[in-house]
């Protein structure tokens, strides 16, 4: 089989609800779409639900499917990619813990879950741990800050496992919870020990620095504990290079959102973040349009542009942003389309997941998808609006059936059977 | 996200196909939905398939994937559900079969797998062995009248398999097959020996019941034994409250079917039959809307209307009844929607699955589905027909993939991922 490179574009958080302030349009039902319109009319449109209908995908599990790995069979938990978004490089065997900064009281009873959850100085009561929490029974401590009150805690070493109960009561008025191996093995009662002694270290820890004593004489809330919940254990993904069912070598990714670029690089992209590339609605964009033009000429199969702003616009519920955020997703698009061999390439463009404005959150709504391929069978449709996406010859795709239909259309799927 | 209430009403068998009697259309297709048609102008429309296409759904399946529960995965079989449709309560671990009355020579040689299928006195029968049969090596075994000569016998207690093999030997001119372990465990040959014991005891009590000696002075064959098989154990299903992918704390549901009441307890609802409700076409559905109002003004999260008179006419082949049913359900539908706030809730109207008139029987066809919920990407119908339901937005959607759904669009649903 002839085999085509595949460009896929995401505009992150794509597809919504009819919003009020639009007068019951979508945010794509206002959207300009001409510097694409040629391009839509030669594609493929239809729908994409990350996961399967009614389950609300996140953004790496959604990019888990949209790159071919199904995340209900491998998917190790919040913890490991909490922490990814924070920045940390996690290996196989890694355990990992979503947390919280809290209050509690001088007997360990957890006064305010959130510590007030406005905490200006936690990367600092971060920073302060990580000089000083170092290394347990051997194995090494990290902690992230993620927002507000919220980290995440990576236990490095062999021999951990993820069979072990939360600090987390969830609850207030009742002490932090010891954490207990759930297996009857070696690894979880280290890693269940390991826990403890961290509780333990970092409320003493907390309890003598100078940051909280501070917060208590403004009148706030110290954050003098860290509770722990949703332990994770790091799986080995398998790169590009190693899925049989695949013939693609080399991909690459262009895209400023840790997250994003955390699990891109775990599937074995290059991950790149062109100069002026900020994951936010000031982004610039055709910064990152011209880098996946280069990547395209250089010898990469497959090539990734995520835009973030899109979905940004929708967590702050403003439709008009979003409109004007994806029209200048479709300008970056159009120049990438503009510079690269039609006869020689896939070329998809879609959301991850979709973020209604309304809602202000993920949702599982499906995304609409538009495929440009050689010969494709094509709508004729020159926009891609959830109404024009529902009539699509592509239908309604799931989890990992989008990127087998992507790589199959560029002559890189092996076959099933004889 | 903000969290609505879900109403969401069944009507039992809807969804059928060209009837010659209706001048070769459909039952939706003679109804008048004008009570309903504002509803459905601003609903999205879609087709589901309980199990999954091509797999023909029982009752208790069909509720199973309604409610979000995959039962290609948490299903024991049709013994303990025959059992709970015959007003049985079962707790996890019990072992139930289906079983029939038969016919055996005095060598236990079968003469008549249904004893004549004609059995007036089963009910009496039932409560005769109930009486007699009592426990057997301290486990309690329980008889349930199902219809003609079935019957579900429950056997109740710990250590019990359900890996045994049938005593029907599905085959009449042999004897009554001996029940073996099909398992390398106590559990398997302590329940295959009950069963053994279980097959002898009734055997000679039925032999020695006045109610048989009347059958044969009539010519009829005597019930004198009972053949079972398909052995299921129960399994425990989470209650909404401790589904940690929801957040559904109380649901209640309006039924007067005890296959529907039962799974419906089984998963948490509070079960309710309103005054006048039968589960026949004579059932006073208005009392049933009625009762889902008051229900969905206290605190339930989840409402659930089942309505079976519509299946009870397709089995009974009688389209005109079932158009007339149908028609009695928009009206009590109606009811409940002018007696809420459409603003603060999402509504579903569906099938639990197909029961064409032609066939008389349930079938694998999807079933016509509405959804209503703010703000919800509309189709513009003012009808459900099986035609408008292939052409509506929502597509068409899988086992447990209705509910999630259902229950995003409430703001229930937890995100998978981060």
């Amino acid at each position: 089989m002839r085999r085509l490179k595949v460009v896929l574009v995401v505009a992150d958080g794509l597809g919504d609800r009819p919003v009020p302030e639009l007068g019951m349009r979508t945010p794509l039902e206002l959207v300009d779409f001409s510097p694409v319109a040629d391009l839509l009319s030669r594609s493929a449109l239809g729908l994409w639900d990350p996961i399967r209908p009614g389950v609300r995908p996140g953004s790496d599990t959604a990019h888990l499917a949209l790159f071919g790995i199904d995340p209900t069979n491998n998917y190790p938990g919040r913890g490991p990619f909490e922490a990814i978004g924070a920045g940390a490089v996690l290996n196989p065997g890694d355990v990992a813990f979503r947390g919280n900064f809290a209050t509690v009281s001088d007997g360990a009873v957890i006064l305010d879950r959130r510590a007030g959850r406005r905490i200006p100085e936690a990367k600092e009561l971060v920073e302060y741990l990580n000089r000083n929490v170092g290394e347990i029974e051997g194995v090494r401590v990290e902690i992230y800050h993620a927002t507000e009150h919220r980290v995440a805690v990576v236990f490095r070493g062999p021999g951990l496992s993820d069979a072990v109960s939360d600090t987390d009561p969830h609850a207030e008025g009742v002490r932090i919870s010891e954490s207990r191996p759930l297996a009857d093995d070696e690894a979880a009662r280290k890693t269940a020990r390991l826990v403890n002694s961290f509780t333990e270290r970092v409320t003493r820890l907390l309890g003598e620095c100078p940051l909280n004593s501070r917060r208590v004489e403004r009148g706030e809330p110290p954050a003098n504990a860290i509770l722990l919940r949703g332990a994770g254990k790091m799986v080995k993904y398998p790169r590009f290079s190693e899925r049989g069912e695949l013939s693609v070598e080399r991909a690459a990714a262009v895209s400023a959102t840790a997250l994003v670029k955390g699990v891109c690089a775990l599937l074995g992209f290059e991950v790149l973040t062109p100069e002026g590339a900020t994951g936010g609605v000031d982004s610039d964009l055709m910064s990152k349009a011209r880098a996946a033009v280069e990547l395209y000429r250089r010898d990469y199969d497959l090539v990734y542009v995520h835009i973030k702003g899109t979905d940004a616009a929708s967590h702050d519920g403003k439709p008009h942003a979003k409109v004007e955020m994806i029209e200048r997703t479709l300008r970056a698009l159009s120049h990438i389309v503009d510079n690269v061999d039609l006869g020689e390439v896939v070329v998809a463009f879609l959301g991850d997941h979709a973020t209604p404005v309304t809602v202000r959150d993920h949702t599982s709504d499906p995304v609409p998808v538009m495929v440009y391929a050689p010969g494709i069978l094509t709508d004729g449709s020159s926009r891609l609006t959830e109404r024009d996406a529902r009539k699509g010859s592509l239908g309604r795709l799931r989890n990992v059936e989008l990127f087998g239909t992507l790589m199959d259309y560029a002559g890189r799927v092996e076959k099933f059977g004889a």
